[in-house]
């Protein structure tokens, strides 16, 4: 993420993105936790600034006091190692510190960080890069959290102006196209050269079987036939806990969806728009991807597949929600597809578990990965909410397989 | 709670009361719902006007177009007859309108009501009054509803400036007197002159066995005798669904309370402060107000022996909460308590039903009172945030048992 | 109950009569536990024994060892001053002791029992009375808890052989009258002469305002007639806590109706049968009962306004459940209901609370009623699964308002 | 299973087996469901003859009736092609069809079954084979749900006759010695010849790291000396998900364990017996498990380690709950555990997914296995419970993280 720059120039920029994705809000936007899994957009403000406070400045500086002693309580996300925390569902609750006082918080951990990154020692500049990481992070988070917290509004109050008439465009997705790949002992995992999470490591060999790819991920029209083929109905297209969910939760379509006079829309950062068939599906579940993958008679790739193939795929990113969608030649001329970063993650077969040789790190930077091997499934590749400068081909993102808030989509793989 | 000035005057004193209420909060604090049973400061702030909105304007300009249409899914309580609305439980997870939108709705009503209230109807006057009352007993649930969510925020942020140091001012109770009153048939219920709800009517009789009613509410002295007596550990003091209430929801004192070093102190608007023995005990649940009752050896007033005694009892209030306390004789010279207004509200041991012959009104306002006769238990007398004109003998305010973040002690009573 | 014969016969009488009850079942029956609410017929049995060796035996006897001196923990229903005791919603969990066992248990009780009663104290004969009475009351519970558990079974067993055939007797119910009774102060309360529980007195004066009371329970026809016009799709029927236990449960008709083909059946202790015009409703709710008065434009009697109308009715009852309905006079010559026991228990509008005076006895049997004053209404009559000497006019039956298993129903009253 | 004797001798056996479990049961027994995961002895004698009845003989006659067409509703587990069936939490509130009744289903079913066997096509045979084995999987299930059951009463029946006195063995367990593998490119999965279920295939290969395996299970030694260091209370050495459940389920000791007096006591099939310190510990949650490897400074094997190891190891089981333990020379002179059968199921680190090109087989016995491929993790080995000639080095058991009530303990690996 930090090529090519300075360190300061990267905390720079990266803290003021993060500033930069709040201007569209007000006051109020900041403070709503619409769900359990979701925090506030001031949490988040604050939670990536206590990051560096209690991770790089209090670690530089013993006896520097902090900002305020209380916000290790209250934004503190996970680290048991650092204290007692504020229970994740209740982040919602806190109306102080207000919004002014967050901004004033990251103003004095930003000034603190810039003396200190003036001269940084090798543990500060290195926990400062692992900052940065965990800060462009919650910059998506902090959009999923937005968008869910927005469509719970009757009003519907949106995030950037709508950019899209009422009227689709009609426009067919890509046929899909099938980059195989023959059976190997493989290479895994970050090969070094650039910051990785300790979870992207050790390197590693694996024996990957003979496998097909698409060339693209699932788009909407796939998963539109798939809701009219009754699939949402058939419980012989989903696992036993796919289905269970499904019931429990009332999912009759991926979640932002609407059908309204026979056509299907779904809410946006940019409101309410139709839902475009050329698009990359989004908003599903691991278990509506596995379900569609049965129903088409394809299956999801494991982690080591998608690895695989994305090898060879150019990284970039950072797109307009409305602009979930490149056309492009279905395989490179290498037999890879084209485009696999920037527009949804794509849900993989394979549970979160270490690899071969795994342990995670000392200390309580050891919790940021490894307790949460477990229930989880990997996602791989990045959406258009992710930081270009994030995306990276060895990058793991997990999340439990009923969670749909999150911009994830599939690809299929085949045999 | 209009007599003595035109209701114009009224409507803009009390329009103008609410929103002095909120001058000391910063516009996060408007946002948050600390429990299903709460509701955010701006939803109050918009119900109270779009009762006008839809009560008094729609109904006096049917062809007027409302504000905003949205409104009344967001801001319509619970009356079934007037459309969908919002469940209670998301009131806090809506960020829009803002603050100052809904200021905006505010200044827009008034306008409108203060030109009705030119020249107004019997219609418009009989519902503006109503609206009024309505808004004040909003005044008093802003409170009760923010002070929850203050005392959810481990930063225990406060309402009004602390008043008191930290050490106890160390006054002991009043003893309690017993004023006496003989079995008689009585008339009960409001008498007319000047406004009443409906479920304060039908002035009807009852016979009222002899009895006697304690001189001054329980104080914070007894409660703390009950808890060092073991009263919170011994299920014989407690009703079955009490104790299962007291268990489930592990109560060990009054809610609020906290013990330090030994001494209890508790949260109040104008932060934490010691525990005065002479203080009213408040933040009680029904049930905890009958298990102290039975640990005294005594019992719960019924509502119609508490208004036989309020009978003669001055109507007076609006105190800070800090000085929820008036020493005075225990029972006049004519033989009734001296304070029953102002300082709690007092729980009876009568549940919620109509008087004999009640009917509730036809049409939407029917459902303002009557729909809630059930599991629910009477309180009687009115709080120190109970606005001042709102405070009346036949008065019956309603809780279910287990409700405890509201301004509720008790009163003993005996045959 | 036990008048007009010797203790020891009616102690015979009524045990007996308990295992005449379970004659019918498979020991499988005897086990299962359908709600928390209902217990298993095995826990009866053994809990109306335990009661006579707690409260009777070792209280003659106090050197005496209990049968099993586990048997406190498993069998104490809810008397916390006799010791901890198995949560009410395990109590399906335990298979031992077998049922042989407590028939063993109950012999042996039984037998100790009857060498006391041949020359019993007056403690002695206070307490068998209440066991017996107690007994009593788990014969009908008994009886509701198996048909609530035979009803979860998709096989449908019975308990009894069917009597009727497919097709319904199709005779209308006999139109309402209404009894009318002057306002007056009256007397209520068990007046003294035969046993009675605590919770009947004091008895005590009380002015009852004029009111009539209808010549018959609802029956099935008007029950049948609210659900055509659409009453349990009506929010402006119900309470506002009726609505929302409607909407949480998903009624739609009472408790074991069903509909087929356009007909309504329900099920019995019987089978299935069809539901007749003119039987007395059952299984209703408060909230279904004071829904269903509303919608008739009436209420709901007061439990004051019933024991008035009762004063002079005849005390006959044991039904088959297929014979809830005897025609009869509208009101007899003196203008009474002709009929007011041993069809279905009538909820009243009165929620349960102590007479006035009313203390609850020292020890545990004060457990029996008076920690239960609270979120129940009163049901006043008597069912046909109430033992015809178990029936009384003073009588408080008392349930929580969404309770439906119970034999009850209702009948309407006016102004 | 039933390589060496002729399938109808199978048949007999394992059918008569099943039955013989019984034995020691009452009536009662048969009929409790003690938490949703667990089902009642009856429904477990009934569904595995229900397996036979529905994927045999209705196979092979379409137009013989079955025995009660109900039963199809009441006995299928989860076979969604099937038709609809009763929700599993409620098999416990099914008094009928009785004991009697379901033996009697059962002996009508094995005398078709044994017809059908003189000459069996090989669709029957292997159908009768997958039934057999599924009944052998269902004989341990129903030790381990009645063993849960009869814990849940307080009177704590015993399935066998108490063996041991109250006094501890106090051996302590053979010191862990560690078995090493080389890395390598190795081939897994059911290798052909006898039964395998389809998730044990297909046979593929895999590159499987450098790792050690510890020569014997967990002990309760280890158990305990966990639980002496605090290991119950120290969130770091448990996954996120691990430390929720314990805190939400408030483990403090495996699962039947209980301090008495300073010592520890289990609850086992032949009643409470104390904790043997060199028995391989069972009863433990993955969570336990993983935590447990984790504060040992090891970790689970992956199940292609476990599997490697096993190849070489001997098939032995059925043992006494209380002879969970054979010393033994802690690596074989090749350098593999002596014993890894037939004591406790061994919990893997390896999240339960297909194979590489597995695939379901078509039709409802597709439901078998497949469909459960999410949110569980790999067992294997084999318990005392298990039937010896079920137990297979390529068995793939799988159960929920959080699932106590398996006999299930782990085994350490290493690097």
């Amino acid at each position: 993420m930090t090529e090519g720059k300075g360190l300061r120039g990267a905390y720079d920029t990266v803290r003021a993105r993060t500033e930069q994705l709040c201007a569209p809000l007000h006051v109020e936007d900041y403070v709503v936790q619409s769900m359990p899994d979701a925090s506030p957009v001031k949490w988040h403000l604050a939670h990536t600034t206590w990051f560096f406070e209690t991770f790089v400045l209090t670690q530089a500086c013993r006896d520097c006091a902090p900002f305020d002693p209380a916000f290790n309580y209250l934004f503190n996300s996970y680290y048991n190692a650092v204290g007692e925390r504020l229970p994740r569902p209740r982040r919602g609750l806190i109306t102080r510190p207000t919004v002014a006082e967050v901004y004033r918080y990251r103003a004095h951990v930003d000034s603190a960080m810039r003396r200190l990154l003036s001269a940084p020692s090798s543990l500060v500049a290195e926990r400062t890069v692992l900052g940065l990481n965990h800060e462009q992070q919650h910059q998506e988070l902090l959009l999923t959290d937005l968008k869910h917290a927005f469509a719970c509004n009757p009003l519907r109050p949106t995030y950037l102006p709508p950019r899209q008439g009422g009227a689709s465009l009609g426009r067919a997705p890509a046929p899909v196209r099938w980059c195989s790949y023959p059976a190997a002992l493989r290479w895994l995992g970050h090969a070094g050269g650039g910051f990785a999470y300790d979870n992207e490591g050790p390197r590693h060999q694996a024996f990957v079987h003979a496998f097909s790819l698409a060339s693209r991920p699932l788009a909407n029209a796939e998963v539109r036939t798939f809701l009219e083929d009754g699939g949402y109905d058939r419980p012989e297209c989903w696992l036993s806990d796919g289905w269970a969910a499904r019931q429990a939760q009332g999912w009759s379509a991926p979640l932002y969806w609407e059908e309204r006079d026979g056509h299907w829309w779904h809410f946006t950062l940019e409101g309410m728009a139709p839902v475009e068939d050329a698009e990359a599906a989004c908003h599903l579940s691991y278990y509506e991807a596995d379900a569609l993958a049965r129903w088409a008679g394809a299956r999801l790739p494991t982690e080591a597949e998608w690895e695989t193939a994305a090898l060879a795929c150019p990284l970039e990113g950072t797109f307009l929600e409305s602009e979930r969608f490149r056309p492009g030649p279905p395989c490179t001329e290498a037999g890879h597809p084209a485009q696999m970063f920037g527009d949804v993650w794509e849900w993989t077969a394979s549970p979160y578990v270490g690899y071969p040789g795994y342990r995670p790190p000392e200390g309580a930077l050891g919790e940021y990965n490894g307790k949460f091997m477990c229930n989880q499934f990997v996602l791989r590749g990045g959406s258009f909410a992710t930081p270009a400068s994030h995306l990276r081909r060895s990058y793991r993102n997990f999340f439990p397989p009923d969670a749909r808030w999150q911009f994830a989509g599939a690809r299929l793989a085949r045999d």
